[in-house]
């Protein structure tokens, strides 16, 4: 990771970092699988029309253009782009092939995504996405909001990144409070508490009174309640000791709780309801989810999402939904920087094939199908060097076996980091089990 | 894979469609691994100087260009643009990373590439490829290509693709055939064999005679060498019964008897030497490999690849290598359109835990957790829906088992398929090894 991009904001990963992403991916596949989250796929690309439906020009998105082709029209609808997350488009194929689904239809998606914008530490213009959504025909019960949390707090649980912490705050519950407080523009509210890290809880109060029309006590009521922060539901009584009235926020604290009661006895200390959280309360209409890493917390978050009264729609129908999305490349950049986890060896390979001699090519192929067969990754030397140096490629690429077959047909299988040889029979050896497939730790 | 892509060339599967997808990718991973070979991804763009430099326009570049930004000068080699296989960027890859890497480097490479051509069946925009080569610092012995060759044909028998031929031929001997006959411009020649399978043997005779200066007898010659087909090495006498002698031709003839030979013995049935192709032996300078599915001719080739002597170079430093590129899209296409394999289910659970009433719910992801714990997918009902309801929820998603917990606190699990139910732990309860994983046949 001392390396630079040749590409800036493109990173690319050597073998053994590439094991370190792969072992990722392949982890949250698995706890996602557990969950019952099915696998998809969507198009890198997506009409610009689809794209910026919303306005969201700000997302920097990656216009398409055949090279071969005559000069294009910037704003033409139809023409293409890259996607700049994995939401949009999983709205799209929502609606394309609901006939298709069974609803409610939980999919998880990890692909690329790409977003022009100004790299810099975590933030990169080609970056892996891994996206959990439960998304519902017409109704969804509340209860996969709790799920999903519960499925995430799992997936990154089993991740090489130490301990995390997943905030959740609920739209109802902020714009109820605001609400009941006299501010008529919630939205506004939100903008103003999102600057709370950045300029503090004085800047939040004057821009609440210059600008948002609060009183100087509204202004403290409202940073009064971003103020809470719980492991537990305890959040609930202070935030009614704010004596603040509202059937939305009663909705929202009902909600919530329900989400941090479940996390508390199933996920103890990983969940937390944060009432400060203000960012994408615009989009949301419920719960919001972020996450930060306990000690890498100015990595912002890397993990996002929020429950979506329409995340997608067609004609009178209604797809309501609830989703996630991890940031795996900033996620695995900060584990390569930081060496939270490393692989055990950049190649797959388990054992090294010596050549005796020129012509025992065939033989030592079938040594290799032998261990193949029974799982055992290798590979034979291509050609038949002193033994010393076929050694010294192996260990150079850190294949911790060596194989070598005697004149008298015998075999032995030398551990090159203990130099320990023992005589061996390709139908029946068997490395030790942290040996067979590359770990990362 | 009776429904239309919603953008043509850009392909999308359904869920159960997508698991078949990963079957192929998951078993393409498996062998390659097997025979040790390491993962890399390389980033979707390079700059369009790259991608360029061998003047491949007509493989339809994808330019990028951020909607943000100002008018962009389509000329600019620094501009970016989509890759459009994997074999240049792992060029400029190996180049950049060469202090980094031991060679011979062996990597595979599944990723998405994009080209702008008209789409028709078997071609799309955005496919994926699934790459394997070995590259050399400086040389990289001939082994190699019988290596690759045996590993494509391990990876592809691994497939739910039916039976598949491997053809393989070879520049050196074509140009030295052709260079023996009194041909100079082996190129030409190559042009002209390679409209076999479209115009037929006149028409390419009237080419060789016409445009390349061929006598009616060389040109002849050079049919008859295109003729020749064998799954052993008997292609070598049927070659040298021609009476063309060329020292070029000798190297040729000797370098794919070493893999005809090595592959008659090892994949009997699957490589043949085929001395009609012509498709690729412009930028290979070796070995050449295309691949066919038997009674599926019609899609091309689905695996195609050879030998570099230079896959890429910087100052004095160059890398030769040898590899091979799967069309996994085409493949999938073919393999859906046909029903050559199938998903067991569209999801991964294995159990859908039922609801009994409302306040169930935390006792039911108790269930979910032991079960998960020992790698059994499931999924947790959302609401205490009658029993009847939520059993065909459960078939409509093709989840094999139902979980029930009695008023009393035991357990029972139903089999819907065979309606059977039984008492059940779910601390030790355990699927039918064929039901844990959704499998694809």
């Amino acid at each position: 990771m001392a390396r630079k991009a040749s590409l800036s904001g493109f990173p690319e990963w050597l073998p053994a970092e590439r094991a370190v992403e792969q072992h990722v991916l392949d982890t949250l596949r698995r706890t996602f699988e557990l969950h019952g989250f099915a696998n998809i796929e969507t198009r890198a690309v997506e009409t610009r029309g689809q794209l910026l439906r919303k306005g969201e020009i700000d997302k920097e998105v990656y216009g398409l253009s055949r090279l071969a082709a005559d000069a294009e029209d910037k704003n033409d609808p139809n023409a293409l782009a890259l996607h700049f997350d994995l939401t949009v488009p999983f709205a799209r194929y929502v609606v394309e092939n609901a006939g298709h689904l069974a609803f409610p239809f939980r999919r998880y998606q990890m692909q690329k995504v790409w977003r022009g914008e100004r790299p810099q530490d975590g933030r990169f213009r080609e970056f892996t996405q891994a996206d959990i959504d439960v998304v519902g025909e017409g109704s969804l019960p509340f209860s996969y909001d709790v799920e999903l949390a519960l499925t995430i707090a799992d997936a990154l649980s089993a991740l090489p990144i130490g301990d995390f912490r997943l905030r959740v705050n609920n739209r109802k519950l902020a714009e109820g409070f605001y609400r009941g407080l006299g501010l008529a523009d919630p939205d506004a509210v939100l903008r103003a508490i999102d600057k709370l890290e950045k300029i503090g809880e004085d800047g939040v109060a004057k821009i609440l009174v210059t600008e948002v029309g609060a009183s100087e006590e509204q202004a403290r009521a409202a940073l009064a309640l971003a103020a809470i922060r719980t492991l537990d539901t305890g959040f609930v009584a202070q935030v009614r000791a704010l004596g603040v009235e509202h059937e939305l926020l009663d909705t929202g604290l009902d909600e919530l709780a329900q989400v941090i009661d479940a996390a508390s006895k199933r996920a103890p200390g990983k969940v937390m309801a944060d009432l400060s959280i203000a960012r994408g309360l615009d989009y949301y209409t419920g719960t919001v989810y972020e996450t930060v890493l306990v000690g890498h917390e100015s990595l912002g978050s890397i993990c996002s999402g929020g429950r979506y009264e329409s995340l997608a729609s067609k004609g009178k129908k209604n797809y309501p939904g609830v989703g996630l999305s991890i940031g795996v490349t900033r996620l695995i950049s900060r584990i390569l920087a930081e060496e939270l986890a490393s692989a055990a060896r950049a190649v797959p390979s388990v054992v090294y094939v010596t050549l005796a001699n020129a012509d025992s090519w065939h033989q030592a192929q079938d040594v290799a199908s032998a261990l193949r067969a029974r799982g055992i990754a290798c590979e034979v030397a291509s050609s038949a060097e002193k033994f010393g140096k076929q050694i010294k490629y192996a260990d150079r690429r850190g294949i911790p076996f060596v194989w070598f077959t005697q004149e008298d047909g015998t075999h032995e299988v030398k551990d090159i980091r203990s130099g320990e040889q023992l005589s061996a029979d390709a139908a029946s050896w068997t490395p030790p089990a942290e040996d067979l497939h590359n770990t990362v730790n």
